[in-house]
């Protein structure tokens, strides 16, 4: 087996604590990354807590993972030492079901379902422990088809993210048909909404940023976008109702979507992303059926995906915005703190390589 | 000016009286058709009723309109005297915004959106009296691009109400990409679930129906359905889950969703053509996300596609289940009292030709 320093939460307070878990050694099919970099997602922030159901500790969370590969399995083609590789969300999934041949992985229908990065039980020969555990730590050994290839260039903190704020924008633009040329509007201008302002300008859209905030006015107009509303100021709002053709909708608590709705064209689109609990979402079916207007909800993207999307992103050197943190306990506390109040520009990534003590 | 005889509403009763409306005289462009046949839709109950809209009485109303044509203007080239033709929900839209240009005339965005087959204002010039008349009537002049051209074997009253309830079970379909092989679900026995069977099956589609009623099981097997589920039979509920690759949803008063979006696979879609009020759908975001369900509204269909509609019903024999009723006040009240209580199988239609009263 192979030891690996981390950072993992001590309990359901989420709090960190410097330990030290084991990962598999490595099989035939096996990546082996030693970590530069790990973003820090509020799914993070939510898994580690136990909000979206109970964990065992220590528990070691990131799922926006980006590093050098040291070492490859017997059977491994796509990589070889010295390539920098990237892991997101998952890190296995049947391969075998409707969904995976897709190349829908995140929608695996096998009898276990994908396995998450962290937090997801499995076999103790694959997950010692029996749980898998993610990126805030030193080395990752990840099956091959798990692993994204990025180029050299893209070893760099602002890239991490992209692993899953990138996949998670650029999935439900592919498959529900953004288009060069169409209105994209993004409402919540977080780690998901600027990545969203990022690649639809990159697609050659007219991105609209809809805001509560007017701080984030010339935030937004400097990252690409043509347009903000300012979403309380009713005047803006009507000026906009019916001048979009996707609305992708990143805002993660209770609220109206009908507001939002409002400002899609007939027949358009808007792409869920922000989980928001039952009953929150008070449009009735008329919102729908009047305008032909499509919910569409959406989770990360598959491992083809996000491989296109990396691609993509390199060739239109697209990066997100993001602050660094060593990466101490009391520093990702903070981070995480700030996270929860929304206080980041935009995104939180580890130092992983650079800071993380290797001595526990 | 046309003199038509009509049943109309006198008041927001609904209640029917026999009387006679004007049409505008035939222009250039226009089709004078003699109606044969008018189905009954629970449109025309809440509009003559003004449960969507206060309306002026008397008030004609009917979109599902079979006949044939008696006159046509001097530049009308698709119909001659003597062809069957249609007429559905809608006489007239710009042509020439984003939509119509699409052929979706049904979202036009012009200054006056389309102008529905009835109940709608217009200008006197077009329409005698200000408001828009259907099809409970003797005649009816509709300009020619909003007529639809039927082969002669469908001047049946069966054919009838095609023209709305086939349209809005078949836009959706092709729109939203229903495909041969493909599991469709049925969910609402009525006048659009009974058609949505009979286009699936002809469409190469395994349907499903999901009713409430264990009565209701042979007719959806007679009319091509391969399986029904009782809805409230939870083991077939459970057995069914995950099955379905579309949900077509008639239902039209509230109800949980949530119970039929466990029936689509993973990136399934719901296509909802039921209006359901603000606040009935209680199904959150999450519903959405983590499995990547589509849920899309959809109203009636453009022109194009409701000829489309007609010649693939003709093509493959597809008619409406229907009850026959003459053209009098008194059998078109208990028609529309027996549509309230859903006690159809599944549309009414008036036999107007062989029954109304041309001396009122």
């Amino acid at each position: 087996m192979i030891k690996a320093t981390c950072l993992a939460c001590k309990d359901g307070s989420g709090k960190m604590m410097c330990t030290t878990i084991n990962r598999r050694a490595v099989g035939p099919k096996d990546v082996h990354i030693k970590v530069s970099y790990s973003g820090i997602c509020h799914s993070d922030i939510h898994t580690g807590k136990g909000e979206w159901g109970k964990k065992q500790y220590p528990l070691c969370v990131g799922h926006e993972i980006l590093g050098i590969v040291v070492e490859v399995g017997s059977t491994v083609t796509k990589f070889k030492v010295g390539d920098t590789a990237g892991v997101g969300c998952m890190v296995d999934a049947c391969l075998e079901c409707e969904e995976c041949k897709e190349g829908d992985e995140q929608f695996c229908s096998g009898p276990r379902g994908f396995t998450g990065t962290y937090g997801s039980n499995g076999p103790e020969e694959l997950y010692p422990g029996g749980m898998t555990h993610g990126g805030y730590s030193s080395n990752i050994v990840v099956r091959e088809e798990f692993v994204i290839a990025l180029p050299q260039k893209m070893n760099v903190a602002a890239a991490a993210p992209l692993l899953c704020a990138g996949i998670t924008c650029y999935s439900p633009f592919v498959k529900h048909g953004l288009k060069a040329g169409m209105q994209l509007g993004v409402v919540g201008l977080g780690g998901l909404g600027h990545m969203a302002i990022k690649i639809g300008v990159a697609m050659g859209c007219v991105v609209t940023v809809i805001t509560t905030s007017p701080s984030k006015v010339e935030l937004a107009l400097g990252m690409g976008a043509s347009k903000v509303v300012v979403s309380t100021d009713e005047a803006q709002m009507k000026a906009a109702a019916k001048s979009l053709h996707f609305v992708y909708n990143s805002i993660a608590f209770d609220h109206d979507i009908q507001m939002y709705l409002d400002l899609l064209k007939n027949q358009g689109t808007m792409l869920l992303v922000g989980g928001v609990p039952k009953g929150a979402m008070p449009a009735g079916s008329f919102a729908l059926i009047g305008r032909g207007l499509r919910l569409c909800g959406s989770l990360i993207g598959g491992i083809r995906e996000t491989q296109e999307m990396v691609d993509f992103c390199a060739k239109h050197d697209i990066l997100c915005d993001i602050e660094l943190v060593p990466a101490t306990p009391e520093a990702v506390d903070v981070a995480w703190e700030r996270t929860i109040k929304s206080d980041v520009k935009f995104r939180f990534v580890i130092d992983t390589a650079a800071t993380l003590n290797p001595t526990v």
